[in-house]
């Protein structure tokens, strides 16, 4: 039997209310061996997060450290304490030839791509207009009014660059985008690029 | 609304025996809206052959007519006969917006990647080796001892080029193979490159 050699990166992006995280549920439902990437924090764990699952917790000597090593995709200092997206984790997923899910905005993007040398699909997922992102948004009653007009200022800039994606999932029905997600998940695994050649034909002779 | 705004190609290329066919069916169960290319001929219908299905039955003049106007992919004359593929039931499809599915061989894919101005997803199928490939064959107890082995001798030429395509299928297990290819389908309408930008970005004013 001959098996893909590599790990993999998918990419979601897209503006909050857009459904991303009812979406990727559906994913993780169909596939396997897949490593989903969580920020690593200096901030003490808040009531009801636990390590590995809402960050990595780790002490600021221990972050500063990883800097030092160049250990991050990228990072920030905010209010006192370190966030940032630790090459650890990723890379020992990716050695396990894990399938890597970032739910991550345009600028990450760019980085995952640009910096991580690893094959990557990346998926761009809107509402079908502005008006039923608002009314998302309006209607999940969570956030206050400053948080929601930022996030349609950001989902309005964000849109501009869906075509740096390779595929565009518009949220309209969820069964219908969710079919598409996971169809794409299942297929990251499968690109002739993940397979080495010489194994592939060497079973040929 | 925002819906596809051009057809799509899907290219399937892979030895004899390596089960296109019984795949293909679980595809069409799944989408709509595809246009399975056939050959056109200048030969006689055989018992059973319907104009449509099996090829499009054409007279020798049609036939040196679209020659002349340019209008086949690739066409050849075999025992007297014209065989090629025409290009006017295929733009025909993708004015439609449809998916037109390819069965071809590796030459084929290169003449409509090359020769077709539209968006290709291109899928390599196989065998996991090439004795499960021999096993088939014979089992089919349908063709030529030197029929399977001029298949075998393509076979091993062909799977050099796996590369060249998008995806590879290693049909190993029907109803894993049967996924792949179904989400490879599925998704093919969802390339960004399809989308219209300025319709897009229009919405999220």
């Amino acid at each position: 039997m001959i098996s893909e050699k590599k790990g993999a990166i998918l990419i979601l992006s897209g503006p909050s209310g857009c459904g991303k995280s009812t979406l990727l549920k559906e994913v993780y439902k169909e596939i396997n061996d897949y490593y989903f990437s969580i920020s690593t924090t200096t901030r003490e764990p808040r009531v009801g997060e636990a390590n590995g699952v809402d960050y990595f917790f780790v002490s600021k000597e221990e972050f500063e450290q990883d800097i030092k090593d160049d250990n991050f995709l990228e990072y920030a200092s905010v209010h006192g304490n370190y966030y940032g997206t630790s090459l650890k984790p990723i890379n020992k997923a990716l050695e396990e030839k894990k399938l890597v899910i970032f739910d991550i905005d345009i600028q990450g993007h760019e980085l995952v791509r640009n910096k991580l040398d690893s094959i990557v699909t990346s998926v761009f997922i809107t509402t079908p207009s502005l008006k039923v992102l608002e009314d998302r948004l309006n209607s999940r009653n969570t956030d206050e009014k400053v948080v929601i007009e930022n996030r349609i200022k950001n989902a309005k800039t964000e849109v501009e660059y869906f075509r740096d994606y390779d595929y565009l999932i518009i949220n309209d029905n969820l069964e219908e985008a969710s079919k598409q997600l996971v169809s794409i998940a299942n297929i990251t695994r499968v690109k002739t690029k993940l397979f080495n050649k010489d194994m592939i034909v060497s079973s040929w002779l």
